[in-house]
């Protein structure tokens, strides 16, 4: 296996190099990979000094200076503009120019999006790069596309979310010939809004997928699916509605258990016991990163509130997109499709 | 209190008379309306003969024979068009007529809405019904809507569903001074599809409407919003997902508690405790109907799935519905606003 260098956005997230630095590290010992951080070099050098020194072998990193600091509420277009020295595009431009072979953000995400889009550029023939995310179930989590990259959608940019998002699906999360459907309101053909009929019937025609037709809301987190797509208005909506509901069951199940009366002390074990479990199901943390998918280059980018354990999850994913070739293959499925796309794009 | 008279769609849901009639003649006892038992008049004998005595009290029902039965596989249009004699038809009719004020179905949602549609027609101004669905939260319920009867709609489409959500929500819900807020992808203005902006614009001008502006998936479910709106594809795609999370939540706190391997009979017994106040907030059964807002005359429509609980609530909002005169405040809330309405028409 090849090392990777990965170009981590020091400065992002809502707690900064504080959390970023030891999930980029900790990623780094367990996968061997080698992290560029990046970002403002006095808070990362204090961010490697809170950590013991075992965790913070000098093989591991390399610290690139970035000046500027991005603030959340900035627009990308001003953030692309007027923030050159910044620790995002200062990351992507590392791997521009062929210095890092990934960047790891977890700043503001239209940040992301629109530098990765304007200086890493797309593949040619994508037109629209999509925000994939993991989402755990039950059972097999699902790779749910796009995420809110692309607001409003044509058929052929779902058709192409379905070819890249099987790739990851098959490289990153291990399914082999993946289940791709399109997120509707019924599974019969013929169901949804006419963005999920013309995509349904692009879909039926690429020999590339292995297409099960239209899913619903509920088919999410049965494990009947491995990829679902739509446009990323609808599925930033299901992705904050399911975070949400996840949140507040398990704050009720929290409360609920607590206050339970019987027996207070087992009742708070078996709470314990039982609760770690179940919020596993909805802990997005376990996954760490929703990839960028259709640029020139491998970008993951993080929930503003990630752990120290979404940053190393997000880490790890970035160094085996690179280290398997997952990028090469995405590059090979949109080509092998383009007559189709072409097509459809034309109608 | 007037008495009111509620036609119930016998037939309907996936069990049929044995859920619907026992559901109906609850919720006649309670809340004092007549139900007019629509179907098949020997399996609306027979659910009525399995009741005890007490429960079949004539004063509370009259059967009205319908020969037809619908199946869940033919098309709305089919049904309207060769199933004149079908319980959902009759019922229909017998609000049009003014023999009743109302219809309750568990059957066919899409035959439901289509004969809603074209046998009792729509308030005048009304383009396009709504279906509405009350969401159990943590604190207070949410309405949403549309949740499918429209799968593309338009501004005013979505301007007219937040007249009448939040008129249904006063009356119905109990809330004074409802917060309205639409469906988006982040909460600043600006946010969202072309079709949130714009219609995010037309709320902004209505007097009548507490507008909160956007709202995201998130907030379905922390209690910060009593009326959400969006167009039926989003609604359906959210109220599908929030019961498919929901039951694969409950599924796996089920399994994790029922195995928690300490003390299993404590456990067992702490977990029916706890468990039953978590399902409750899942618990969809609780407000039992959907109902279909703007058409001329009340109707509530059921989940197939709707158990005897289920069937009672629906009844009992049918009843509410049209002793509080819910109906006659809608039509003036879309009246108040009929040149803000054409003046988004033309635009």
């Amino acid at each position: 296996m090849n090392r990777s260098v990965i170009a981590i956005d020091a400065m992002g997230g809502d707690f900064g190099p504080s959390v970023v630095v030891p999930g980029a590290l900790q990623a780094a010992r367990e996968c061997g990979a080698k992290v560029l951080l990046v970002g403002v070099e006095s808070a990362v050098r204090d961010a490697l000094a809170a950590l013991p020194a075992t965790e913070r072998d000098e093989e591991l990193f390399e610290i690139v200076p970035a000046s500027q600091v991005v603030e959340m509420r900035e627009k990308p277009s001003e953030i692309l503009r007027t923030k050159k020295d910044s620790s995002i595009q200062v990351a992507c431009r590392l791997v521009k120019q062929g210095k890092a072979d990934a960047i790891v953000s977890a700043g503001h995400s239209g940040a992301a999006v629109a530098c990765g889009m304007f200086i890493l550029g797309r593949i040619p023939g994508v037109e629209r790069p999509a925000l994939a995310t993991i989402l755990p179930t039950e059972k097999k989590p699902v790779l749910l596309l796009d995420v809110g990259a692309n607001v409003e959608c044509r058929p052929h940019h779902i058709f192409q979310f379905a070819l890249m998002g099987a790739t990851f699906a098959q490289d990153i999360l291990g399914y082999e010939n993946p289940r791709v459907g399109i997120l509707s309101i019924g599974e019969e053909e013929g169901k949804g809004n006419s963005l999920v009929k013309s995509s349904y019937e692009l879909l039926k025609l690429t020999q590339d997928i292995n297409f099960l037709g239209n899913v619903e809301g509920r088919d999410l987190f049965t494990g009947n699916v491995d990829v679902v797509v739509c446009d990323g208005f609808v599925g930033n909506v299901a992705l904050k509605l399911s975070e949400g509901l996840g949140s507040s069951l398990t704050h009720v199940l929290k409360r609920e258990l607590l206050n339970s009366g019987l027996l207070p002390k087992i009742g708070t074990f078996l709470a314990k016991k039982a609760f770690k479990r179940f919020a596993k199901v909805v802990d997005y943390a376990e996954y760490g990163g929703a990839p960028l998918l259709g640029l020139q280059g491998v970008a993951i980018v993080c929930h503003g509130a990630s752990n120290v354990k979404a940053l190393t999850s997000a880490t790890a994913m970035a160094h085996a997109y690179v280290t398997k070739g997952t990028h090469e293959r995405l590059v090979k499925a949109i080509s092998a499709n383009e007559e189709l796309t072409r097509y459809a794009r034309s109608v």
